[in-house]
């Protein structure tokens, strides 16, 4: 899907609210519709967290990667969870430079930035001398860094109104994961 | 995709940030990958506004009806726009009651609410006594009535924080649309 004068934006979903994740599979879903080589990196998501989505996804052939272990506050051995996540970025980068992607999401990568298991100004410099121009990439996740904000072309916080989890009504499979 | 025990939720993704349809396509790619039944109502978007979901859809086999004829507020004809609305609405309804989905899209539905074409507290009745329990049901666009807000399940409201048209980039084809 390579194209003239295309501009790779450089897109944040963040905010306490829901849709983030969402919003990224919904512009995988559209720049599917049109083509797109697109490849997906899940930094902390637990592999019972996201089965709706990883299951379109082998289905419509876009490459996925679950680089994370399911982290959360209670992991007992977080060593191994940022080392699972460190493998995620490099491995990341790898398929940011080659080349051969038209969209790269970066679910949940605001996170390692925010506990600062990999540093944002490197890691915006890296993009900036890296990432090929044409290439869209898309990074989620709540508290992203002022810098990442400052960095990104376009924006958008999720604001949370209204959530049923706080109504007694359950997760539902489907539309939550 | 019958399943016991589900409470079908209404969902509303407003606010005037990018992000609010792309969230209700996510929730579609990840109710795919499950196998759920889906159909999709567009009320006022232009043909060229959503090529690349149209796109994907026909690719997934999605339903999908487009009732609207691109209305912006230079439109001449506004009882045109009015009538193929109100025609959508009918048609929309006839698949809620079906029974026949386990996830309907209302894509800028809230604009015909806002602009008085269709009753707000109407349709919510309408939804109270005719919406299958365990269909879930999404609604997007800018200024949702607080009435809509007060009966929806889950509220996410769209912030924009940057966006890159102020910045002079153009609409990115697959990205945006």
């Amino acid at each position: 899907m390579a194209q003239e004068n295309r501009k790779g934006l450089t897109i944040v979903f963040t905010g306490n609210g829901k849709g983030k994740t969402t919003a990224a599979l919904g512009t995988i879903f559209r720049a599917w519709g049109r083509g797109f080589r697109i490849c997906v990196f899940q930094f902390l998501k637990a592999e019972t967290g996201s089965w709706g989505e990883v299951k379109a996804a082998k289905r419509l052939g876009i490459e996925w990667y679950k680089t994370g272990d399911g982290f959360t506050w209670t992991t007992k051995n977080m060593d191994e969870s940022k080392e699972k996540t460190l493998h995620g970025w490099e491995l990341a980068k790898q398929k940011i430079v080659s080349g051969d992607y038209d969209l790269i999401l970066l679910d949940e990568f605001t996170y390692p930035l925010a506990f600062g298991w990999i540093d944002t100004q490197e890691t915006i410099t890296w993009l900036e001398t890296h990432k090929p121009v044409d290439l869209h990439l898309i990074i989620t996740g709540r508290d992203a860094p002022q810098a990442l904000l400052d960095y990104a072309d376009l924006v958008t916080k999720m604001e949370e109104i209204k959530h049923p989890f706080y109504q007694g009504i359950k997760a539902q499979p489907g539309i939550e994961f």
